[in-house]
């Protein structure tokens, strides 16, 4: 149960609460959610206690939600999130774009990439300087280096910075170049890195792991919530399934049923999800048309000699072809791409 | 390889060169496709062998595709089938829309549904006399009163009527009354039924297997291309993965993909794949910007109601917003729904 | 629910509690089970309606289960069923080897196989004469010449002989030349088929289809079962996942699920499910000792050059030195091999 | 490749080799292997480079693995390998039994598994005191209070300890405490967490991701071992799969896999593969049978009761038994279990 305490309440009043809860055995913690201050327990309290609870005189109001991930529900929180990273907004009317290579390699490279997508109308910049790699043999990242390099372009360019964070010791290196955190999806369920990027309060893209149920990913996006950071966006990217023509199978299924589940918003990477440039577009109108906050789409200045990923990434003529494409689906489900 | 044959030649000749592959101890066969004599082998003959066949004069063309799926390939075909089924034509501009209940219950409720799928733009009319059911115990559909009704409504409302098919000696009866045979998930790699109907010649609409892959599933139809029968419609639908918040998971980028393998129209049906109302108008959306060819929707006048998949029913009412919202989408990827 | 009735009454007076049924809008039909004459109905009845029932003195007793699968549930019948095929009994304390090619090839490929796997222990011989083919351009079988090759060669050795029906419409041929009939996973719901073997009250090999479900698989075996047939033995033969190093995966704990849930014994087929002929030894080893009632062994004189699954396919030595090793497993569980 | 380089070479010598394969744009690290130096290359070079490596006189051998995966690969080592834990040798010739309860709860608790497990012939205790919990409302272990626990007590019973570790900056607590590192099925390709433990030297218990591929679980390996640590066993405990009668869907032909691919030794956790009490002792047999080199068994003296996985721990009895049926199933392998 999530307790919304009245607003301007002091501490000794929380700490009362707690107390109370604490004599009933009762796990509980305190939650600071934008302005507001919450405390949340593990189980639900019986009546007798709630009803001693609104005694005290503390609560604003009390939230029962059906999912076992309680701050990312609508009961919670009936209106969709918006993310703010820099100047771009996710989850509000206009399509939120992220472009970039898989994995920064260079300066140059990064700043055509980063250039190009900004004209086309993206928003965000990617890049990969720690790269989760499989095999210990592949390219690892430029690590700091390419940070900086983010950094640097992303704001010659005006564009903000998502890039993604592989150890909790690393959240506070990351945190220094980039606007977003990312959390790749073989950490999507490493819990620690999850607290450490939720006490960060940067915002956060928490891309699904490829054997993540939606179940799953909402109590992976509550790690990071119940650490007092709400500024949490999806991203579905593929899950493995037996299917080998493409890469992972895209779920676009998961964009409605995260719409009716949680206020987070939600992006698509077709990129990773298919693994294959000719099916980004295609996927892209797709997740538009599903309903998606937003794309992550993998560019790149030569896709052929790319460090990483070389057949999903787009090549700049048709990552801007694919932007003029997406404009009229996203009018037709009430929506803007610029 | 596909040796397709000049035009009017005499059997005579066709044999000779069937003589020459049998001497060659190279399996083949002739395949009447529209107007044309195909001789299509099992395995790719040699040089020597070609030019052997060259020499009979008998060679339009040879074709030999990258694909074991030969028939259905673009190799063998670069432009689009169009699937005709009544006045409906599945792969040309028209976004062609399958309407109609899970199972046939009854005329009335047939009636009712069928009149406003026609008044909304739909061109075919669904719905299961024959149903295979997971339990013995299940409603198991009303066999061929059922498709009598379909029959004569379809003739009614001047729609097109689609049914499901379950054994090869159940071939001729439902082709009584049916002008597309419908070939289920569960019987996607039943070749036995899938000779059947392409011995039939009737249109056919083949739903992929719940566990087939793209490829596996370009082969069954080949099953029925290579009885001469060109006039197959594939139908995504969900395949089974580890996700249980839908009913199947969607594989939308199966239709990006078919579309560059294979020249066969493709469709979607998001009822079955998600196995709930609320996410059938944006994975209908999604579809249709993904480049579908049509939709497979169910309808039902009463949907809590029904006798077999009640959850993913569409009312008559949310079937109308349905279509009226898929306008612009069809437009974006230029195409139409009326 | 199942109504088991006293011996020896009339029709008449089965009758009259279909009867009774029927005028309470329940479904119902009669099985004849071995030497009892059960009514099964579809829904549970009330009480009330039993307590009527019970009056007519018809009822030995009432059996409720709680599975769907009601005839083939522990609750039905406690005891495991032992399905017998000529001298063979499927489920008794002897494990039962069937062995034999993947395909029937010819008469001395055959004989050479059955002489060698009946020295070595086994009682049945497979080998496919009608095969189910992902591709229309691969070796379909012999035919109903391959029936005859396995009749005459079981006859010759002293083998029962168990083979695969495809169709309805085949169940009379294939059930003049065979002891058992086999149901492939590409048939596990092909319904059809299923009452079609049902009807012919031969003893039924009922594979697991690849994306089935335990729970769906026991409704397959249901479906023959209520044509009553109780001679069902099912065979796990490997599910359809991401993992790519074996052909399927083997769901050993399958067998360790449904001896739980069913009387009916169940197979192991470690060669379908790895695909892989280093790989059969060590999962036959792990099969037995999972408490398989018997294995499917695919057994060829000279893999290498057979037809079909040419790499899974056991040569006669190492089929001979596996049957050696299973001997002290099958101790180890209290079995025997010979 | 891997160049096993001559005893006793100078730094200098070896710096030679790396300034070579540096000159050649070669990646390459140095690595010391039990008592060896290996200079691992992460493209094979070239003959002309080889001859030139050989040339410098410090070649002892060169490994050229057909996997990626070379250290763990039997070409670069074709004898198994035994990773020794205090008294314990996993790979030797004793299957080396784990036992314990899912988290530690309290020392007493703890202390009467230890006793019993150690009296039935275990040799390792587990316990989780960081446990990676999917939803952070429930009980996320005793922390360092229960590493203390874990390690009095395998001290008093003379028994090693295993735990999880689940983030690089704790790896020296949990060292502290442990005499073998656990890394749990979410972390199995947090790439971070895999470089530290291996750079700890001690030995790790690698588990099987939920979507991991045998290839990509050998890749995660190879990122330890090439640390320096050779000292890693691999633990099977059950993919994702669509079947949802057990928890997870055990995958025994995994163990025959490794045993062709890897020298590294291979252990099955049944418990949290089934998640099913009843299922642990069929799998635990199955798993010996196959050729598993030790099992890890949760136990728990009140199963019932347990604040994490209950359905799926022993009790102490059931445990016992599990110890007395498997000894025949060793023996019939050629092993012992005592």
């Amino acid at each position: 149960m999530i307790i919304v305490t009245r607003r301007n309440l002091s501490q000794g009043r929380i700490n009362e609460a707690l107390s109370l809860l604490s004599r009933e055995k009762l796990e509980a913690r305190t939650v600071s959610w934008n302005d507001e201050t919450l405390i949340v327990t593990h189980e639900s309290p019986s009546p007798r206690i709630t009803s001693n609870l609104e005694e005290t005189g503390i609560v604003e109001r009390f939230v029962v939600s059906s999912h076992k991930a309680q701050l990312g529900s609508r009961e919670f929180q009936a209106e969709p999130s918006v993310v703010k990273v820099g100047k771009a907004e996710i989850g509000a009317s206009r399509i939120v774009i992220i472009a970039g290579p898989c994995s920064v390699e260079s300066r140059d490279q990064l700043l055509e990439v980063a250039s190009v997508a900004k004209r086309a109308g993206a928003s965000l910049l990617r890049g990969g300087a720690f790269k989760p790699r499989t095999s210990p043999y592949d390219f690892q990242g430029l690590g700091e280096t390419g940070l900086r390099m983010l950094s640097e372009v992303g704001e010659e360019t005006g564009l903000s910075v998502v890039t993604e964070v592989m150890e909790p010791g690393r959240v506070e290196l990351v945190a220094k170049y980039a606007d977003m955190l990312q959390i790749g999806a073989r950490n999507a369920q490493n819990f620690s890195l999850l607290k450490a990027v939720g006490k960060s309060k940067l915002p956060v893209l928490l891309k699904r792991g490829m054997m993540t149920t939606i179940d799953e990913w909402l109590l992976a996006a509550e790690y990071i919530l119940l650490e007092g950071n709400p500024n949490v966006a999806l991203c579905e990217r593929g899950i493995r399934t037996f299917e080998k023509a493409t890469r992972n199978t895209l779920d676009l299924s998961a964009v409605a049923v995260l719409r009716k589940k949680t206020h987070l918003p939600v992006l698509v990477d077709p990129s990773h999800a298919t693994g294959s440039r000719d099916l980004v577009a295609p996927m892209a109108r797709a997740a538009v048309a599903a309903g998606a906050d937003g794309l992550m789409i993998e560019t790149h200045p030569n896709p052929e000699n790319a460090l990483s990923d070389a057949n999903q990434q787009l090549n700049l003529e048709e990552f801007e072809g694919l932007m003029t494409e997406l404009g009229p689906i996203a009018e037709a489900v009430g929506r803007t791409i610029r």
